[in-house]
């Protein structure tokens, strides 16, 4: 019998609206683990080459990993993937919440759904079972009402429930999939997906436990966790996310005005401290953890702002606030809400805006195209009646949903110059040009610029966070400007890392600064939860696989090296805050990329892995 | 303070016999550990390419490793480097015995040793100081009387002698150094590096024990390394290294007549069984271990074999033995004994006799150049009296010891055919026909063929084997004629495990099928010697290190990828035994090497390692 892991997916065929079960083999769990990887197998093996995103042969595949549902806290993360209709690539993105150890309670590690059924129908996935119900009277529903209504009908009000709002249900391209009304797999459009198949939720519910091999590891591992979390320094716990949004600005680091500036004025007004003096009204927290960096936040007067919604993520918070020049919390609560009831990547969201005023600011949008709307930076009610445009699908709303390229496309006029993405998404909100490792990351992620795999941030360039990177025979740490082979090194190793963490779902909040559970910490509880003999080598190996095989699906789907790229803006000049002038130098950039391509075992001009890399990480069934 | 180690490296220069002590940084020693990978550090750094093996600018280095002198069993084996005499390339020989320890506890991880004393010397290193002593009264000695010598002059009969012999003083190529009269150094010729420096003998003692940063987990594991280790099955304690030769013959893979049959019908005649049950008086052992796998013979008639000598292993029975047709085990040890006291490495000397036998089969050779001797396949007096021929340098012994490429050019008449070699250095009794994998590693081993580095043996192809593989993410065993991708996967991983073995100084015996102290156990046990919070991944990076650091090291002295390869007779079927007509398939082979060097990240036409492998190495300086 397996520990940790059910030895079971769910096989859904929306065509037929038919349900199998899979029972793997334990290798495929010690090969791919979980997550983006164990999704990627299914991709590369069973969807073909330049499908529609949005068409019936798209496979959308929810997964948890072999250690999801097992007591450590920060677990509680998952991964849904297909082909992105975003980025036309890999699409990824992960959540945390509840909906993954229940899923995993409910006697199945994944989901692979294909098809597409003929009528709105939700998944009802329970204690070794599913089906295919209905969804009609739930279509057109925001997540709130939905999410009742399904409680209501199957009778348990502790049924957890992943699904999408009217944004996916109208194939934006950045729509998302959330779960318990505020956790979302919010990147590459997977609402999108989820929408075009015409499947409005997915609910679970299962009363089993796992299984772990050695149970008093377990334990002791996770009270290790625990005891040695150090709050005061990291504080993502008191203060959530957005805690350094204000340090960001000191550092001039804060995307500000569509990344033109790295410093807002406004930075404390919308930052982590404020909100927690004015507007949180509970922490929040996911399944098992005691971190709670969750915000619960309120609003009465002037927008109403329900704590069931949850509240804004440092993303979130630069999203519609520095980068749309913003620095009213409660308006950027309300886009958060309106955000997640529409079922929109608040990433994508509040970029889109930012570029759509500064195309107003610079002329190539008028009134006449916005509605009548006066799209300044720093317009609060414009931004909100944005949001809620692009969730209908009204006017420049409806455009802009389409996504970022689209509507650059569309506007012309230059418009393009002022849409800051990468593979067609848009960028999150680390800049780049004041930490260059994460902007390596933000040219390579097979899956678009991506704010949960971000190599070497500025923590590692401390000899505190590098400390930690002993186990990887890392010793010293680097400048956060350095973009030099070594730098390139530690980028790779940490570029597993992250991919390691996204594979087995575990958030960076307990796994990142937390000695316990980084790296060894990592290895000791994957082996007390499954009893295998692994190590991080083998455990990074599989990491390297994700890197590999998210390469290998872009490839497929025509991506080349060209797409490894940065918005030209990042190359020029940052026009204010601390970091003013700062810039990525192109040449050193370039030199960058072909290291990264030649670590990896990958061809320096065409970024095409190797034949010979590909079997030695025992892929040798993509060559 | 550091732990496991001393942070001490004696430097000895002989040109001006003076001697001075290095202290690096802790960085050094987690880079590159110890053992021949410690040892490439200086030889890349100090030692100027093309320089003359046995000129006083090449440098000769002994090196322990950071767990040596430490409590665990089969902790005994360290590595003495140099550029080779005998393949021109990276020499590297490890040597269990005592003489590490007592390094260790005399203060000094390693010792780098420059120039050329004007007179034959002896270093005395004893309590963190070294001195330069006279050995005039040495010379030409034999190690026994340099031995006696040395601890009555010193006045301690526990010091622990490293030294030549006679070979190594008359510069044959295929001289080693011996440690106890019976532990060799033994390939690469580097007992004539030795004897190019006027360097007799390195006598070491010590007060000292190494401190450890946890020593209840250093008992704990030492402990468990012990009663979990398998004896029944290995029987390596009870039988000796020769306890396989039986076995191999019956499996058609006993190199038999210099590699043209793998079957010998005195097979059982020489085996470990027969040696316990007849010549066997004692079961020697290295420091700490309690394997015991060490063999001491006694011999009266008709030769006389001193047990002070030890006895023979696996390799030299089947050098004097099975490869000169030879199936008197008194003979064989006598050979052993003359290797022992000439300081000749045993497998080069074997196989030299064995390709001068075949090249007197076939006319080559004539009475005329063997000075009188008939030295057919099975003559035992002709073979033993070849070793003393070579030890001394005399006639076809001359001409032998100048090394197997040499003679073959100097004989002429197609005797290259029968020169059973790979970089000029004569191949180990592990017959690559029956063991493919084994192939592969003689050929691209930087130090020749080499038998304390044949990653994926038949032991790895078993399910017993396969499990041990875990911690490596491999989980299927492969057969053992099997060369396709998924072999040289597997291949690459163990070279490191072989790799790392060699660094650290692990002898295999206690390190392979046994379930502690394999990966993961060598993991624990080092954390818990030194206190670092290392992986299986740092570790296996060393070991990665080493592959590439020797790699460099000889495309420096100009090997190229032609020199990775077979000699042809393992190309062409089997003359006999149970493996009859097996034959590596030259296409398959040159595959293997393709993906071997690609999935290194070497170019797969020059075999020359990329920039960006080397960067992801932390090995830039060498770019």
């Amino acid at each position: 019998m397996p520990y940790g892991y059910n030895g079971k997916i769910l096989r859904v065929d929306l065509n037929s609206e038919s349900i199998s079960i899979e029972e793997p083999q334990e290798i495929l769990y010690s090969r791919y683990l979980g997550g983006g990887t164990l999704a990627l197998y299914y991709l590369l093996r069973e969807l073909k080459p330049k499908s529609d995103p949005l068409g019936p042969e798209n496979i959308l595949v929810f997964a948890g990993s072999v250690i999801s549902g097992t007591p450590a806290a920060g677990l509680s993360r998952f991964s849904v993937a297909a082909k992105s209709p975003e980025t036309g690539g890999f699409g990824e993105a992960e959540a945390g919440g509840w909906w993954i150890p229940e899923l995993k309670f409910a006697g199945f590690d994944a989901i692979v759904i294909k098809g597409k059924a003929n009528r709105p129908v939700y998944l009802w996935v329970h204690d070794g079972q599913a089906e295919i119900r209905d969804a009609g009277h739930l279509w057109g529903k925001f997540p709130k009402e939905t999410q009742d209504e399904i409680r209501r009908e199957l009778g348990d009000d502790r049924i957890r429930i992943a699904l999408i709002g009217p944004a996916g249900e109208k194939l934006a391209k950045v729509a998302c999939i959330i779960n318990e009304l505020k956790h979302a797999n919010g990147r590459t459009g997977l609402g999108a997906v989820m929408g075009s198949k015409n499947l409005k939720a997915i609910a679970v519910r299962g009363k089993k436990r796992m299984e772990v091999a050695d149970g008093e590891a377990v334990q002791r591992l996770s009270k290790r966790l625990k005891d040695t979390y150090e709050e005061p320094y990291f504080s993502v716990g008191n203060l959530g996310t957005s805690r350094v949004t204000t340090m960001f600005s000191e550092q001039g680091i804060l995307p500000t005005l569509n990344f033109r500036k790295g410093s807002f004025e406004g930075a404390e007004a919308i930052g982590g401290e404020t909100m927690s003096k004015t507007i949180l009204v509970r922490r929040g927290t996911c399944y098992g953890c005691f971190v709670r960096c969750k915000r619960e936040v309120q609003v009465g007067e002037p927008y109403f702002v329900d704590p069931i919604y949850g509240g804004p993520e440092y993303e979130t918070v630069a999203a519609f606030g520095s980068m749309c020049g913003i620095d009213d919390l409660k308006a950027i609560s309300k886009a958060n809400q309106l955000c997640n009831a529409y079922g929109l990547d608040t990433i994508s969201t509040g970029s889109l805006i930012s570029f759509a005023m500064e195309c107003y600011e610079k002329g190539v949008l008028t009134k006449r195209d916005t509605d009548g709307l006066e799209l300044q930076f720093g317009n609060t009610e414009a931004m909100i009646k944005m949001v809620e445009k692009i969730g209908n699908r009204e006017g420049l709303g409806d455009i802009l949903a389409e996504g970022i390229c689209h509507a650059a496309k569309k506007f012309g006029k230059g418009a393009e110059n002022f849409a800051i993405h990468v593979k067609g998404m848009p960028v999150p909100f680390h800049e780049p040009r004041g930490k260059v490792g994460v902007g390596l990351g933000y040219a390579v992620s097979a899956t678009g610029p991506d704010h949960m795999e971000f190599p070497h941030d500025p923590w590692w360039a401390t000899e505190a966070g590098v400390t930690l990177l002993r186990p990887l025979g890392i010793f010293e740490p680097l400048d956060v400007f350095d973009i030099g082979p070594k730098k390139v090194r530690i980028f790779i190793y940490l570029q597993q890392y992250w991919d390691l963490l996204n594979t087995l779902g575990i958030c960076m909040f307990t796994a990142k600064p937390f000695g316990p559970q980084t790296f060894n910490g990592i290895v000791d509880y994957v082996k007390a939860v499954t009893g295998w003999e692994t190590s991080l080598f083998d455990l990074l190996k599989v990491a390297e696989r994700h890197t590999h095989m998210a390469r290998i699906f872009n490839l497929r789907e025509g991506f080349t090296a060209q797409d490894d790229t940065l918005p030209d803006r990042f190359f020029q000049p940052m026009e204010g805050g601390t970091l003013k002038g700062k810039k990525i130098d192109r040449e050193e950039f370039a030199r960058a990329l072909e290291a990264y391509y030649e670590m990896l075992g990958w061809d320096t001009e065409t970024g095409v892995p190797k034949k010979g890399k590909l079997a030695e990480l025992d892929l040798d069934w993509l060559t």
